[in-house]
């Protein structure tokens, strides 16, 4: 007979994606969100956050290699890194294989998916949050970028969605980009993640422009993510270095003498698979003029 | 309240995607399959074969661009084509929109279909029945190939999966490529769909290896597209033409002077971003050695 | 592979029935709402409206007879009979097999419903809208029911939810069930459709409770419908005819003297067994002391 | 957002129940089944085996009641009773309610499903498993009835559906019901579960036929359970006692005089309606002439 454990992840009230549960591993309700581990029959072992699927064990590189690489790789020589979110430790993890990097910071608002990560999610983190390179701020990311002093070679924003009803969508308006370049060293590299190009275009649209609007070199780039069902789209800036200069090259030696361990994902081909985007969402993208403001926010529709 | 009408679209029994329908607008059987004009209320109208979508209305483009141009410019000077399956009449639009052609020959196995594309889907076929460069066989592709002494410049193989239920399979199998590539002129290219690299990786690259081992040159591909909620991907193959001699400035001369209208989705960029296969998927579709044949044919899980 | 085609019907937003549909027969809107006549693969035809499934073929007979059966024989010679509602047109066919109904008045409020009802559903009408006997008035009940000097035997309302969204909580109230009582003439009976003991309890209760203000004798009953994956409720009413003194022997004999043809659902023990209503459900219903009014109706959760 | 956690209880392949989850509390599988405890949105706290909700907080004691209530008043002073299965302890909280018990033996297969309940199901054993009447047995009932020498006034039958992959089909057949039998005292009940007549008219109908092959009086009854979204089924047989001969009346003060506290479901008007079956139901079951035998047993469709 048919599966009868689901979760129905909705992209909007009349599309979503039905994933058969294996195991339901883990259940709670932080301060902040609802949180779950489960173990889809297809996806494997993923973490949950108010019914979407933040990564799952089968492709969880793919996003994590894509979100740390191109801005490890076009700053050059990252030694103090911040990461905003990125709670299940993989993000920190893909840091932490940079041979350049001294200090990592990662600030994250819920203590709950920290500890769900270190007890459930060892494939994620595996050991990174023992790294004696890392201090883990408990904490709100916005208050951290205004009030600490410290600046950092990179900030990579692997944050929640901007949703009407949390307070992610503060880390999505010019104001906060602002602030983050504040924090740059010179030669500093900036990465958000960037909601999906096709599920939700206009708000990635939106975020391009808006930190497009604050530094003076930005690129939007995506790739396929299977457990996502989609695209999924990441922005990155900087004020002197331009994404555009990345070639074939240069990535493929640095991957070579920079980084420990081997990439499963991301390489000189597959960065140019994301940086070169096909034309109707070129088109899409670019047609939007839209800049997000405290006063003036962008949402993903929820 | 919620949505009622859905199309769930099953992947695998442990995964599916539920699409919402605003209108069913045809509904049928022929003797081949199950046949549904639908207006989804994201994909707005769409063609759905047993079950599953063909294509719908806000991005058959990507796919029937992605299949028919990157064929037919490296080729460099089609005058005829053949095109298997196609029963929507756009990629017979995409082909009759190259300067340089001069007869089309389409062969789709159920009238059935063809007279709900020409009745429902207007959008798709924007009248290319009527075009009197081409002729329409209602008839077996494989009998046709097999049977027909004409020869082409393109061959283009735009078929159901190869489900074991169907009669699909045989025209994804060594026999018939090496029958294809008599049909094809000197300096000819042969495309087909080839199934998802993501869903169902091992099909595809079985797919790949067939043809790989039956011409000089074969160049795999792949493309995300919405109405599919994954990537797609496809084969293209020659004796004498090289894919990966295309290059930038060659399509893009090639689309400005010898291709009527304007293209949406592919572009020299989209060219590469196809093209360019990240690591991980180049190594699942390399690691496979299968070829498929009549007596080991290679099956789409159903 | 899994069925595709499904209407989910849902209860609230936590709970829903799944329906796989062989075909999908009429979809339009008309001015009041989206009507739909399809195939289920279990319950067969069936025409749902709005999302909610108002009879299928496999069971529309216990519904009818329900509703129609123990208010006629409880009126013990019903001659003129009004139907509000009932698009189907097998209320009026059940109306018809009692020998003594010489005149009915079907009021509809939706054209539309009546036309696919005649088109798509015989083996509901049966006929029934060319009997001689029966006048049809496209129009709104309240207003009939208001404006008509006409007096009847027998009332049967056999309408929509009082979803707060339509019209039909108008004649879910006690204004109206004063005017239904203006029209019927001395010894005679009043019946309703009262949503669903089990699902909407409260809404169920407080329908009962407004007729019971308005009439000297009223009780509440209920049977479970297979295509509507629930019990279902009735209520019955009158101001000299009490239900409670509908006795076995009576109804044995009035169905097998006075009535046309054989019942398939009710008889003496079926009879019993809707009156007879469990514990549970009765100190649910009873505990409910609101009366619906104009300025305060009862709505059903939507 | 729409809901995303979800169990879908499939009836048949096209037709299904969506229940929404609140919290997953266990999650497990024994030698015999998936295991689970979920807190569902609507119908609260639940026991889930393989799939099949077995009985929900919001509506157990309706099942339980229904299940033994009826058997025991039959018999009239019930003093040693078995219960086969039932391992929420639900079954025997009931039967201890009646004072005349003095000895109850609960036979069970799976030790694991009795761990979850006596853990995370209080509400339905309240200790039960801890009253000094009562012994556990892990075993399998069949076994139990064939070797265990001792005699009883009641057994109910509380079991798993006879599905054909599971071991329960053994006990809904002729053998069995007459190794039941000789385990009787004289005046002695059986009762059992009896799948439902609207789900599986012809499975309910095969157990009703069988028994009755086997007993001098056998009698069917059936009621809506909210939490099976359907109507659940049962079967009363004894050789001495007939079912029939139960009137209001003997119900009313047994319930008053012999059982400790207030029934929720069960009077003697529930009883009234569970035993006075619908014409088309009794059709249904009385037109079965099938008995299963262990040659040829009957099954649920799965």
């Amino acid at each position: 007979m048919y599966r009868w454990n689901w979760i129905i992840e909705w992209g909007t009230p009349a599309s979503a994606h039905m994933h058969g549960v294996k195991r339901f591993i883990y259940h709670g309700r932080s301060e902040f969100q609802e949180i779950q581990v489960v173990e889809y029959e297809e996806l494997g072992k993923a973490l949950i956050l108010d019914g979407k699927t933040q990564s799952a064990i089968v492709d969880e590189y793919v996003y994590h290699e894509a979100l740390v690489h191109p801005a490890m790789i076009l700053h050059g020589n990252p030694r103090r890194v911040l990461v905003l979110g990125g709670g299940e430790g993989a993000t920190i993890r893909e840091v932490l294989r940079f041979k350049s990097v001294e200090r990592v910071v990662m600030v994250d608002i819920d203590p709950v998916v920290i500890e769900v990560a270190k007890k459930y999610l060892p494939e994620w983190h595996q050991g990174s949050f023992d790294d004696e390179r890392v201090e883990l701020v408990i904490g709100d990311g916005l208050k951290y970028i205004n009030e600490a002093g410290e600046k950092f070679d990179v900030i990579i924003a692997d944050l929640a969605d901007p949703l009407e009803a949390g307070p992610a969508y503060k880390l999505y308006v010019k104001e906060f980009y602002e602030a983050v370049k504040k924090r740059l060293n010179p030669g500093g590299v900036f990465v958000t993640q960037a909601t999906s190009p096709s599920i939700m275009p206009y708000t990635h649209a939106v975020i391009y422009n808006t930190i497009r609007s604050v530094f003076k070199h930005a690129a939007y780039y995506h790739v396929y993510i299977k457990s996502f069902d989609s695209v999924w789209g990441f922005v990155l800036a900087s004020d002197e270095k331009d994404p555009s200069s990345l070639d074939a090259g240069r990535i493929r030696e640095y991957l070579k003498n920079n980084v420990i361990g081997e990439n499963r994902f991301y390489d000189e081909i597959a960065h140019t698979h994301m940086f070169s985007v096909p034309k109707n969402v070129r088109i899409e993208i670019e047609s939007v003029k839209d800049v997000a403001t405290l006063d003036n926010p962008v949402f993903t529709p929820a």
